[in-house]
């Protein structure tokens, strides 16, 4: 159960246990801890949810104002909007420096990261103008949608997704590996037998960015070869993509299955070895009989 | 089992039990009932092919209406035809308000709903021109073909699909969730990266757009990167698009497996082994009679 | 095991049974029945790697004649050819008549009619122009193929991707009106959004066409949204169909995984029910016990 | 398990064991084959690193020296590098020779072409300007990789793969060539429904290589239909391409999936279950010792 709970530790890890005293009496920094860090509390939940809202409309905004027609007539009340959520965004980020316990923890945490890197930006924008675009980084702080939403089920459900994929990790990146190879050697062949008749194939960087659009089945058609040969080719490449595909997903699917025959609540008395199969009846670490 | 009947309700739902008496004596009201909401006399199941060829021929008519060409040579004979399907239908809306004994719970139905928003289009034109096309959403009521090919089979064949799915649907959900925060997160890069030598990537809003047409690997190539780094970047996405896919495509699969082993109702009494085949009398372990 | 068998008929129908005496003298009408249509002799297998070469040469001869360039340099030759090789399938053709017992079951079977259709349109030329592409049907005839890689392990392979998709087929036909009921609404809602300011959705048959490219994951490109409302809308679909491709691939896989669970040679002696599971110990329809 | 480790040979295979006496004296060329074949003293770590890194390097130059903007620029320096890399790479192969006992099964191995392909070229082009491309091949030595992170888990990982695809491997080439009947059948079709209005469709090679950028969902756009008809049949294609999908990854999600199972080495002795965890050491169900 241990090792499942910490994998998906960086969704919940602002529960800083402790952090609050047993005593009655709390202090306005206790206050303000429960108030930002806690969802269990009705204060700490209104906080959440206006937040959620503020980061949501704060996204929304920053989008429209990219909008040329958009940014020509409501460009003064976006960045006013903008500036009153940085503000906002400012206090409660020096809030949460103050109220939590060890405020460099919080710092390098990685909500702690984005939150820093969602404010910034219009700050510097004083400086460097052109860096307030860079501020939709904070669309990652709705990851916190899952503080709200504290449900066993969903976080479980979450769980699972990130063990089995996590598990598969090792396999996808050696799959990715062969693709990058593939991809090179690929890209490159094209780039011999199209280059004097493509300018889509100008350069070998140019047709390896090719090959990759062509084996993930993407197909822009920005570029595509024109001689026969290069069809050819293109073909045997596309086909090969298409077959290739089924490697990253039987990896997952293999590996979710067989997290699905893993009991998380079953472990060994003796050695505490966990995830045994639901059918086990013995430790398959120790041989120690099982509940 | 009543649990997977539960499930499909919204496909048979219309069979209202207890509407009928028992008399043989059928009032006029009785009578329309079995012919529009009964599929197993001679008379329902005609009433129902009639209506799904009407169904289809109408919507083959408005498709067809939309051509620019065929409008005019035969806009005429569609117009005319479509005031004829509509008048049917709408006799039979007002019919089936009549035969059932529930009528709002009709109106509130899937399938009541679906019934008046493809037929109220077509009188409303008068007022408001161009409206008929909505009429297209006449199509859904060919759902009830599944009430004719009644078949046990084929109703469970689309029963194992809904659980399956519906199963699923709390893990797809949270997936796209991250697919969503992904998307905009590179969409909004590439809008940094691209905006000012890409016409295409000219705002977030269109960025985004991109980045999902990429992720997706649909790629129309209405929009594609056009500079070194962008190209870089995009072959990420494109890559984490290739490998991400196998993620839904386990969950469905690894959900539809322990589907097929679940087959709740079966475990032995005897030695209690479960995964028994649908079609198993007996269990496979010990010989035993099942249920 | 019959049942295995019966299924992948139509690969190997040919084997004709009984249509050779017992006795030492052929006939010279058995001698032609054992070159066309038997694998094992060494006659019979160097006619078939020779009908294969020729079937081959032929179709690539008929692809090349299309290509402009090619057709005005060798338009001559490859016509020749063309009639060549024609001439032999039509003696091969009236040979196969003249041998089989039963001439009337050939023609109508599967292989029976691909060879008619693969001979005629060379004679049919004469009359209407432009017939000759449609030889092109002839590649059909390297279906043969298996006959001479009769491996038992190559066809228990075919026979297994046979019977997993054959159980799948009714659970993907169902998947796959959902397809064109989805396509059809969406097809319609793009077209009332985007028919105003978009050639491409002139229509709402072009439209459906363009949500089908997209629900795919093609992306031809030739037609796409240009307005935001259609954009957005647009990106539904293309996530909605990036999440349901893992319906088809849940359906085919989970069916495999359960066909490999069976054991195809365990068979009942008591009521000969066959596909027991591989760890099935008493008959699953009569509880007798198996083996 | 020795079966296993057989098949990923290709990848370990620098490994000749019994090269090098146990004496403590080591000649220069036993020397020379531990720095250069071995991987776990730390020289020859070293030596592999370096090795990889100069690889990479080289990879990346030849790419950017594709570039006309970077030729011209840095063309120079670019060929001064490719000049010290590939004769630092002569020098290594002829050092392979000279210290492997058995150089002809050097040459010959798979690593073996690698190595000679991705050095002569630079010699080749003073004769034929243009084949220097040709030694982007060098990437492949990459592959190498293997053997510096040589841990049992990474090359289990790999097996595991190997082993899953080859086994699937007959099945998806039956797939592949149905595939290829279907998409020169259709290709064809289309050749002849179009040809005569969409100058995409000039010739059936033309026509089939559509089909292919069709059915494996890559659709760049440069070819597609015009003419209803054409869009019809291709609305069948892009459906059926997406149905069929499923297919090779149902294949390679089983095989894994039975592969997870099978564990050929870890059958309990005492109670024979078998499906045990690849690293269990005692059986799930009766607790025996496993091996």
């Amino acid at each position: 159960m241990k090792q499942h709970l910490k994998k998906i530790e960086f969704l919940n890890f602002d529960n800083q246990k402790g952090s609050k005293p047993v005593g009655n009496q709390q202090t306005l920094r206790e206050k303000i801890h429960e108030v930002i860090f806690e969802a269990d509390t009705f204060a700490g939940k209104l906080f959440d949810v206006i937040l959620l809202i503020m980061i949501l409309l704060s996204v929304v905004v920053l989008m429209l104002d990219t909008v040329p027609r958009l940014h020509l007539k409501y460009g003064m009340i976006f960045k006013s909007f903008e500036w009153v959520v940085t503000v906002f965004f400012t206090i409660e980020y020096f809030l949460r420096l103050y109220s939590v316990l060890k405020p460099l923890r919080y710092i390098k945490s990685f909500f702690g990261i984005i939150d820093i890197l969602s404010t910034c930006p219009m700050y510097l924008e004083f400086f460097i103008p052109g860096m307030n675009s860079l501020m939709i980084i904070r669309v990652l702080r709705l990851l916190r949608i899952f503080r709200i939403f504290k449900l066993d089920s969903f976080l479980n459900q979450a769980n699972f997704l990130v063990v089995s994929i996590k598990d598969s990790l090792r396999k996808i990146s050696i799959f990715l590996f062969f693709i990058v190879l593939m991809v090179t050697v690929f890209g490159s062949i094209l780039y011999v037998v199209e280059h004097n008749k493509n300018p889509g194939f100008d350069s070998i960087p140019n047709s390896i960015y090719w090959a990759i659009v062509t084996i993930t089945t993407v197909g822009y058609g920005d570029i595509s070869p024109i001689t026969p040969l290069g069809k050819i080719i293109a073909s045997f490449i596309m086909i090969a993509g298409y077959a290739v595909i089924a490697v990253p997903t039987g990896i997952v699917t293999s590996g979710m299955i067989s997290q699905y025959r893993k009991n998380p609540t079953k472990s060994c008395l003796n050695c505490s070895v966990e995830s045994h199969d639901y059918d086990a009846k013995f430790c398959k670490n120790c041989g120690f009989e099982l509940n």
